[in-house]
């Protein structure tokens, strides 16, 4: 059981909402402070020197809308950490904020997958570590076709998986939904915990997106919890990490 | 003498200006990561616990530009990681970025004033840090006269001075310049240090803005020393920082 708020997909929607209508925040810089948070939450949890079998090889799979851009803000960070990501993006929007992530990932020699490959143990051989910025706290079940197979090679693989804001192809509201594909090793709620992660069974639990004015977090009551120093993200649940711990002065 | 490379005003003008057109950066996207790099260099160089005399009160001095938009944004993080920041922003812009950038701190509970006390006791008793971001990589003296006051203003306090990317009124392409008003206690290069960092003898030189791809790097020779883990500041002088050097694993 969580300690902090967690909000509904409606409430969810509607404080994204109020963060670009009334606090005047733009996409380009809220989905900025999201995915690099997530970086430091992948650095905190995997170090860069704990990967031996792909020397630092991360395949982040992104979605059409906004975790995907949270996606691929978080693989250019991890290049700058020093990681190896490379992206899949099946289905890339034509917005141009969504153009201009992929080409700052390109301009950074991130790779882009045109496919997931079926083998198995290529794929073990290459990466340490999946993330997951398929579909947030905005999706509702079913998986289509092509992401629920997808979403299904993920879930067969014997990598850790990190899922940002929400596993993909959960349902948001439910805490007790019993079918889900996916059980990430480590989850990074964004903004506030989503109900769903009471069904999350993994090892890290981060909470990321420091952004969040207290007015805000007034109004939807959100008790989130204090930040450490000036860390973008608040580890949960899981094993003390030398990184967080540190800064917490 | 620094070790890292240090960029004139024109080079510092082109290596910006590729950034947003051939890596298709947004302003709002690279002010954020700049800002941020800012509020973090200040948390580890004056902790929230040494700010004994204002209990955390740190006055944010804002230029019409992009230093000023860096400085905003540092405000804002600086209110989320526990300090008291205020905001003096004489010549606030007609562009929306800078309007959203000041609702955003105005609904974050930042204060603006409409003009600096000429009170030095007050001054010195409301604020433990006073931080510079009048003007940036783009100034050309001589500063006009309402900001040559405001300069001369903080010039005058017993505080310390955080200097954004360029101490204001500098010349920025000038290593020897002797005339300089100002003379911060920390100054936070942004991308890469300008050449005027030669005539910095305050104590702390942090390195910020790690957001500079590879390639860029090697097409302007920048040299740029190693950012310690995820952090997005490196300390190129100053004394050794318990934050900082923790994370550098």
């Amino acid at each position: 059981m969580l300690e902090t708020f967690e909000s509904g997909q409606e409430e969810a929607q509607k404080i994204d909402e109020e963060l670009f209508t009334e606090y005047a925040f733009s996409v380009d810089q809220l989905m900025e402070l999201a995915g690099f948070s997530c970086a430091v939450a992948i650095h905190s949890a995997y170090p860069r020197s704990s990967m031996k079998t792909s020397d630092g090889g991360v395949l982040i799979c992104c979605g059409p809308g906004n975790n995907g851009g949270d996606g691929l803000v978080c693989a250019r960070h991890l290049k700058l950490f020093g990681y190896k990501p490379t992206v899949y993006y099946p289905r890339s929007p034509s917005k141009q904020l969504y153009k201009n992530l992929v080409t700052q990932c390109e301009k950074m020699g991130i790779a882009f997958l045109s496919y997931i490959p079926s083998d198995v143990k290529i794929l073990e051989s290459a990466y340490d570590l999946i993330v997951d910025a398929l579909f947030g706290f905005g999706f509702r079940p079913p998986l289509k076709p092509d992401f629920a197979e997808t979403v299904q090679r993920i879930a067969s693989l014997n990598v850790p998986l990190v899922s940002i804001d929400v596993p993909s192809g959960w349902e948001v509201s439910e805490k007790t939904e019993t079918t889900d594909l996916l059980q990430p090793d480590c989850l990074i709620s964004l903004t506030a915990p989503k109900l769903c992660a009471h069904r999350f069974t993994g090892r890290f639990h981060f909470l990321g997106g420091r952004f969040v004015p207290p007015l805000l977090a007034d109004k939807y009551n959100l008790c989130l919890p204090p930040y450490p120093g000036a860390s973008p993200v608040v580890l949960l649940k899981g094993p003390q990490l030398g990184d967080l711990q540190t800064s917490n002065k």
